[in-house]
């Protein structure tokens, strides 16, 4: 049997990247600020049983390489046994060597449960028997699996109707680890989707507003900030395709709002009318609120129109787009700066073509106001791999300052991700390791430690106000 | 003078590269399932008598390199002798360093006339010599040199007019090699090019069907593939610079087609109508007889109109487009697949900035029916070489599993361009090799050998019905 | 403190690229044949006095640089002292690692002041002190930083409208290095820019024409071509996003220009028409001439508005855009080429997704007339830094000849930018040393040196007809 590959200096090739992780990156605090961990289970703190429920179920990166090498999606998501669908998986991972999830894999069955086994077909009998008696303790609780991970901060993602409830309950608890939220309303941007109108009435109930108008819109969103706000949220998001910013007059949004809430068709023309003017709505409101705006752009979801009727959104259907973004992104951006009204920002892009239109981009707008105040996001998704994130950090470093980088963050549904902040950490720290190796970057190690445990942690403290 | 770059080892950077390469590559059979070689020529086992003839006639890689070297046309395509063709091909070499031709030329003199020297002006003369009168024995004919590339299957590429006669007597002969044809009717599809209504004439005779409706079209198109199928055809290639994927009407794509039959003029957004249309037909045609479909996406052609005027297509006047892929593609493949008609398919980009793209994209349809259903195929004309190669095995390792990859082809015009197939198994064997050294993959040389195997040959073998 | 990384190996990972290095691209004159220096202070031999005057004014990378560490917009364009934006420069270096900044800092202290020391907050006082010193001597004078850097000829870059006199008086001085001006028409193009029409107005009074008409327009810029040809003029360079290539007849255009000299407004649809026409007129012109013609294409500028309004352009405030380019560059290309009057063409992109399109459209017009006619301009602006330029080395290998690259260039606004012909020779040798010691290119040191020097000098000697 070959030795695993999780060893002490994994990722880091030479004696500079080894200090620098070992030194200044291995022990700073994890913040997380935007990954889609369910509240309600850390609320409950949960106890999963089984590698299955805390590993596979919800994981649609497993769920793609499975369904690539030709398993039924009875072993996938269907009505298969939890071990059915590990010993399916544990099949699979040797098969994903050189994607991702053959690293995260072991590193994940090494940081939680001291396994270094590489998991596979004959050792996964052992490998689930032995998760499943450690899962099923108090010790890998979900809370317990935070705090094994050295997480201070984590922050999950909510809808503007989220009561916040979970949130509330477990920063009334004694738990140590900081859970805050991120706003999410999507929903009430992208006016041509499904359902949309009785979203907007759930949104409305929510507020305690009724909606009719534009305005009626903006009051009911500017309630649930003020709520989210007052329950600590400090960060919000947006998952769009693009930025389809166009001109638009208040009268035009008015009377596209209230045609689609009777009932009427709006068009693709409409909607980007309504969504640039919505999108400016909130954007005003968290330069008003001192928050964060994170920008996820560029994903081509929902692709399999057979799956997604049988299994629904976020099930491993999504690919990368090619949209155009520069211009538009860029006029949206503008127009909050000329209000002064442009707050915090982090832009995120997920086809590594646009990498250096977004890091770019960043520099655009950073005015010397705040240190990093727009930021390159780090490699998102299909990106968050070595490769991917070897390529965001080169273009930051290259067209930007990768010392006022504020990192890592999951984007994670699970529990068990924590590991992709060591897994970013290594690579980040071989990436300068090898450059003093060569020459490139000088000798000096204390300064450079500093940059790595600020790209680590101390930029993200100062960053977010959590 | 310098030693020979073509060692044993080229390409293959540490020992375990080695052994990846030596003990689990190189003695693969070749399925080389993409091409464009001359069934006739194989038909009457052709002689070619010198390199001029086999190596550089046809060869627009080289032509462009000899032009952009200020070298004179006549040299190249023109009225100058084979010798001096040759020679000025020669002078040429020593200046094409650090692009594929130089390491596909000395792969080539080295594996089929065993001559390890350069080649430049002043080797020029005896290489020419020896390899004349190697190249005028029957040792050296199409069929002989397909033997001694090791080929078990090769698969051109003809029209649905063509009659499939060569590849008859080829089938019907001892040649041990089989060789195969896919079913490319892109004439068919592109209302908008010159000379469409003649070529459907064409069609129609070969199908004997008189073709005036769009009906007729699929008729003919129909028996033809059912002609292909019946002559061992399992496989269909599609060159369009994109997919022009748009909602159509049976009865407007009837009214397209007949203008364009009674000599009106069809519009762009009736071309991609018509070329929706049939293009669904074809797919689900494809479907319903098991084959594969390829696309090959994003060349720009024929862009010198001068020199097109002059040489015709195809003649190295050839660029790389940026056009957006992946909303159409998505769009037609999911519609395909929403029927469930959606066959095996290899999608082929020509610019490397839609690796990402194409990679996610096939994940989308791979739904468990087949290991690999879909497949980001291997680096495409300007991306058939090392650092081409390289990106689209990581896209497709980061992004879906290189596991399932069922590898390289040549698409070539020559007969002297397998060794491509040993130059795609030492890079595969490299990147394996490195992370291995690297500690990044697990030292399982067994394992490793087995992805390689299957890579090289195993997969290509399960996955075509050849 | 840590050595300095500026040795004698810097970027020199082996002694291949060592011996290439020093042997055959050290001492090659340098021909810069496109920057932004100001020729008047050349005519003025202009002394700086401090570095904040030669090195951080003017220069938007170190502005960008200071803004996104946080640092008010005062000590970078404002009113504080030379002395103290030098110290807000010099902390902000180290926070540069990884930056381009942080090497072209270190090599311009070192070659220009024999200055081996990091620069940082700790070293700013006696580096300034130092600095301040020599650059108040007539040996820093610009003509002397000139000659210092080994340049044999530099090209600055004027618009129709300017005098030539500093040239004149230049080239009627003793000064050893040629100074040649590069005719930039882009505001005579950009019909929808501001102030359009009162450009036109002073280029009517360059050129002692009044102009009302197209025709007129087309004499006028006409006269000014022949004024630069015959003070020397070789070169031309247009900034564009891209090419906007549309069908047009000279009735429409003559239209288009006659309502907008009488204030009317044009389209965008016209303003295409316009500049197509416009293009296709200057570019006609310059094969006339048998200048060089250069496109940098991509950019987008002026991305904030508030600042524009108070610093103006070209102050840091440009991103990198995402158009597309192939198809209307293909088509502008081709019609010069159609009616044989494609001169020598330079392409350069900025967003390096577009290499392979713009490394592959450069062989589609080079049909062996002159030895590398259309050429892939090197990494340009935010892609002048190694993994940039390396990027675009790899794709003009793969896809063309790097053997007939005419190679760097500054397209600087600083007399201290000179290293950076240094800092690609140095990465170029590294390239090409890399391939010989892992056997990928043949130890052929006196062929491979030949090419570097080539590439460093010779080429562009010949290319140009300075």
């Amino acid at each position: 049997m070959s030795k695993s590959i999780i060893t002490d200096n994994f990722l880091l090739e030479n004696k500079y990247a080894e200090e620098l992780y070992h030194t200044y990156a291995k022990n700073q605090p994890i913040i997380d600020y935007h990954n889609h961990l369910p509240p309600q289970q850390i609320a409950e703190d949960k106890i999963f049983n089984n590698l299955t429920n805390v590993w596979i179920r919800g994981d649609h990166y497993k769920w793609r390489a499975m369904r690539t090498l030709g398993i039924d999606e009875k072993f996938i998501t269907g009505i298969a046994t939890d071990e059915e669908k590990f010993m399916h998986w544990a099949k699979t991972v040797p098969y994903t060597m050189r994607n991702p999830l053959y690293h995260w894999t072991h590193l994940e069955l090494a940081r939680y449960f001291d396994i270094f086994e590489p998991l596979n077909e004959k050792t996964a009998t052992h490998i689930y028997a032995e998760t499943s008696e450690k899962l099923s303790s108090q010790e890998y609780s979900c809370r317990n699996l935070l705090k094994k991970a050295n997480a201070e901060v984590i922050c999950t993602t909510e809808d503007p109707t989220d009561t916040l409830n979970h949130h509330k309950d477990i920063s009334g608890s004694d738990f140590s680890v900081k859970v805050s939220t991120a706003f999410r309303p999507d929903k009430a941007i992208l006016i041509l989707s499904e359902g949309y109108n009785d979203y907007i009435d759930a949104l409305g109930k929510s507020a305690e507003i009724e909606i009719s108008s534009f305005n009626d819109l903006c009051d009911a969103l500017g309630k649930r900030i003020d709520y989210f706000h007052k329950n600590g949220c400090r960060l919000c998001d947006h998952g769009l395709d693009k930025i389809s910013f166009e001109d638009f007059t208040e009268s035009q949004v008015a009377t596209i709002f209230k045609k689609k809430r009777s009932g009427g068709t709006v068009t693709t023309e409409d909607a980007a009318k309504f969504e640039s003017a919505i999108l400016l709505f909130l954007s005003e409101m968290y330069h008003t609120k001192g928050w964060v705006q994170q920008f996820h752009l560029g994903a081509l979801r929902n692709n399999n129109a057979r799956m997604h009727k049988i299994l629904g959104p976020d099930t491993g259907w999504d690919s990368i787009g090619d949209y155009s973004q520069a211009q538009k992104l860029s006029a949206f951006l503008n127009t909050l700066d000329s209000k002064d009204k442009l707050t915090k920002t982090i832009l995120y892009n997920l086809n590594p073509a646009d990498n250096e239109v977004m890091a770019t981009m960043a520099g655009n707008f950073n005015d010397g106001s705040v240190k990093g105040k727009v930021q390159f996001g780090s490699g998102w998704w299909f990106l968050d791999q070595k490769d991917g994130m070897t390529k965001q950090l080169n273009a930051l470093s290259n067209m930007g300052l990768i010392s006022c980088f504020i990192g890592m963050l999951t984007d994670s549904r699970s529990f068990m991700s924590f590991p992709r902040h060591e897994y970013f950490r290594r690579i980040l720290c071989n990436l300068f390791g090898e450059e003093i190796k060569k020459g490139e970057l000088p000798d000096d190690m204390e300064w450079i430690g500093k940059l790595i445990s600020d790209i680590s942690y101390n930029n993200a403290k100062e960053y977010f106000d959590f």
